[in-house]
């Protein structure tokens, strides 16, 4: 154990970093990457991976991240007690997952509590998820593990008969249900404390899309008030303390790509369950392009959900519905904004409209407040774009707003090269114009899609218009498009698509 | 791409890192953890990973390392140009493996290439390490891996007809038989370019050791120059570039204790081959405690390596070692240097002393150089004595020296709880003390051990001494013996050793 005096440090590591002179680490016995307990007092403990330096602290010092003043009112000068802390025993679990044993829930519990905060390795996370996806989960693990992930988090707690909540399985560009949806049950009635992500791989999330509107970032307390005032609401929830293992799990899986379904299972499930929310129904769009393949698949998944959701107490419907290519015109926060409007203006595109008012009219069942037609006659009403409006204000923004102009000024279009039926429209080509282009960030950046497959259009007719704030990022959706067929026309008596 | 200004930041981290300014990162559109190109000219540039900061860095402005100054010439302002990179393809490659793929030997190319120049982050390497762990590698793959990581790194070459090595499978505290392996063999006109690491979780490396006597870090050209001045050297390879995969990949391994026998295997070759090794003799000590449990295991790897080697052309002899209790009766620094000269003094403990001509003597053997009596001629001469302190001259250090005098002051003693015979030393223990006690980073701290297994003691008779410099090493050490018994003595009749 060493004494260290506290001094501010700002950078951001995805993981929390103390620095310590090179001579305090020799004398403490810790290398660069290996865990220090530092401790305040009784209340203020926290395990962080030290950096060496001879230059950024002094010897004495510990260079430690500004959150320490508010969280514990550490101030410059504070006396620290740093200890070398041995490797947590969730390693030990880890490894046991690599070799295929089924781990018991105190193990689990103890993994789970060890990433909620940030007692592991990127090293030690990388092998967790590929031990989950490579050796699986049983049910009885993601129980265990949803139910960690909920405990080692925030919960909202509602007095309210029916709390209800919609998820989507992603890969499907466009897909911009959950505005819609949350404006018709909550104008029906239903309490829907709605979460959203922002886009991690995809050219925006729901929280994306609704930051075009307003702020989507709140504290737990400020959305209680918004749900209390409007029914419901739609918030980011990265910035909550919901099933925080979580995000940290999908970090961990970003960059392979990993999804185990376990973890799928476990991840959607324990954010619906800390938000609180009792009927939910979870959309499972399969398809070519989408991340479930096969309605098979969609299926399995399905069951798994509804099982999962029985040991939860929660009620559990599931949609399985065609992805197999983008839903809506739109791709891009402003231009599935402007998709979004013109639904609940009863205008938009129909798949998108169909879309929202079925998932809608499940929940309405599921509750016993009316159906598919029901989620039609609030749209038609003009009910649910008042509720829509009415969210938007309760979280500081307005609904009222010149979209168009916020699309960004360099356009280009592409064209039909031929005359013929629309075979496919590629959702992953749809997705990467929409991200070089500038997708989320430069908010009005992205792609408008004019055609849905078995459509039949002339030589010349426009396929796309495609939004960036960019030159360069034009360029770079030219290159991609010189490579790969956003959409490929064909006839649809011929058999061959193309001899290549 | 955006131009920013060079400006120094030493700080020590594992991977490559730079820290940009938080507005710079979003401007060119990277966040924490993202990889960047960073270019200064055609020959100067290099993938990293970025930090965001608001204060350690100001806008425009690109903090790197010093050693960037000494690579290639950037001093303070020097403009260099950021660009953010794609995951390398080597990912998909990783996922391949998780998916329990075999992988083709351009991909094994493209992975070890990755790994040895920093590409992967460290989720990635928690993966990669993961995914041979649990799908293992074939012979195939196993000789493209250890080709690879050769080709990565240096090679040294050499005009000579017999160049000889050995190398020992870890987890046996004390078996420090490669200085004396050394002397002996250099002794009889062999070439033994010799690499060792120093410790990573025992309480002494072979580097450590060798440190007590002499310097151990040196450039390629310097060990070339005292391999022809004394045939031999024994020289820390941790600060040569040899297999540089191969170290970065054990240290993705040391977190999980993961140990995939594939990796064994092109760890252990690699770097052999990496000194232009020809003749090698492998020690495989095996029983509990070490790192090979069985006959049998032992006796499968070391047809692996016969097989490995002759497909890189190189000839391995395999000898399978009693390895469940310490050799020697030192461990620690100082106290196994202790044990090298009294072996090469013709004196010292007599299973060291055994084990040392059996391996020099299978060398002599493989080149017509003799047998293990010649081996035993060459210690009883002084001729193998005289080698070693050629070595340690040509490595800038003395052999000459009052070792005991270099011990830690502070001492304890293990006395026998009763009298009978030993049933067990139990390694794991033994290394654990010598490690508490501040071995190896405090040279004169370890553990003298008295007995042997199936030696007869009386009660009261000494077990060990255990040296140290710090008061608290010596109470956390007398924790461990309250815990964990170092050596179990019972009856050699009776079958019950203990009644819990």
């Amino acid at each position: 154990m060493i004494k260290l005096k506290a001094t501010f440090l700002d950078f951001e590591m995805g993981i929390p970093i103390v620095m310590m002179h090179v001579e305090d680490a020799r004398d403490v016995g810790v290398f660069p990457g290996d865990r220090v307990l530092i401790r305040y007092n009784s209340k203020a403990e926290k395990i962080a991976f030290v950096e060496t330096t001879t230059q950024l602290v002094k010897e004495g010092q510990i260079g430690i991240r500004r959150e320490a003043k508010e969280k514990y009112g550490v101030i410059k000068g504070t006396i620290l007690f740093v200890s070398p802390v041995m490797k947590p025993r969730s390693v030990e679990f880890i490894k046991k997952k690599l070799d295929g044993i089924e781990l018991k829930d105190s193990e689990i519990n103890e993994i789970i509590h060890d990433v909620a905060t940030n007692r592991l390795t990127d090293i030690e996370l990388g092998a967790f998820v590929s031990g989950v996806y490579t050796r699986g989960f049983n049910d009885k693990e993601v129980l265990a593990v949803t139910r960690a992930m909920v405990y080692e988090g925030d919960s909202l707690k509602w007095n309210k008969k029916y709390v209800v909540d919609k998820h989507s399985i992603g890969g499907v560009p466009g897909n911009r249900v959950t505005p819609i949806v949350v404006a018709i049950v909550a104008a029906a009635g239903l309490t829907i404390p709605k979460t959203s992500s922002r886009a991690i791989t995809s050219p925006a999330g729901t929280a994306d899309t609704m930051e075009v509107f307003c702020n989507v970032s709140f504290s737990v307390d400020e959305i209680k008030q918004i749900v209390n005032k409007t029914n419901g609401c739609l918030v980011w929830g990265g910035a909550l303390d919901l099933a925080p293992a979580d995000d940290k799990l999908i970090r961990a899986e970003y960059p392979l790509s990993l999804d185990p379904e376990g973890q799928v299972l476990a991840s959607v499930m324990s954010k619906k369950k800390s938000v609180g929310s009792k009927y939910v129904v979870i959309d499972l769009p399969f398809g070519d392009g989408a991340k479930v393949k096969s309605f098979e698949d969609a299926k399995r998944l399905a069951i798994k959900f509804k099982k999962l959701g029985a040991s939860l107490e929660m009620h559990i419907e599931c949609t399985l519905t065609k992805g197999d290519q983008p839903i809506g015109n739109g791709v891009g926060p402003v231009l599935e904004a402007i998709d979004i409007m013109e639904v609940l203006f009863g205008r938009g595109p129909i798949d998108l409209f169909e879309k929202s008012v079925e998932l809608a009219g499940v929940i309405l069942s599921m509750t016993g407040k009316g159906n598919e037609k029901t989620a039609k006659e609030l749209i038609d009403s003009g009910a649910a774009l008042e509720k829509f409006k009415q969210i938007v204000v309760a979280q500081g923004g307005t609904a009222d707003k010149d979209l168009d102009k916020l699309l960004s000024k360099k356009k280009i279009s592409v064209y039909a090269k031929k005359t013929g039926t629309v075979l496919s429209v590629n959702n992953k080509v749809i997705a990467d114009i929409a991200k070089r282009a500038g997708a989320p960030k430069d908010i009005g950046a992205g792609v408008y899609v004019y055609v849905k497959r078995w459509q039949t259009i002339k030589k010349g007719d426009k396929l796309l218009d495609i939004y960036s704030s960019k030159e360069y990022k034009i360029k770079s959706v030219e290159e991609l498009l010189s490579e790969f067929e956003s959409c490929v026309i064909g006839s649809d008596k011929d058999m061959t698509v193309e001899v290549v």
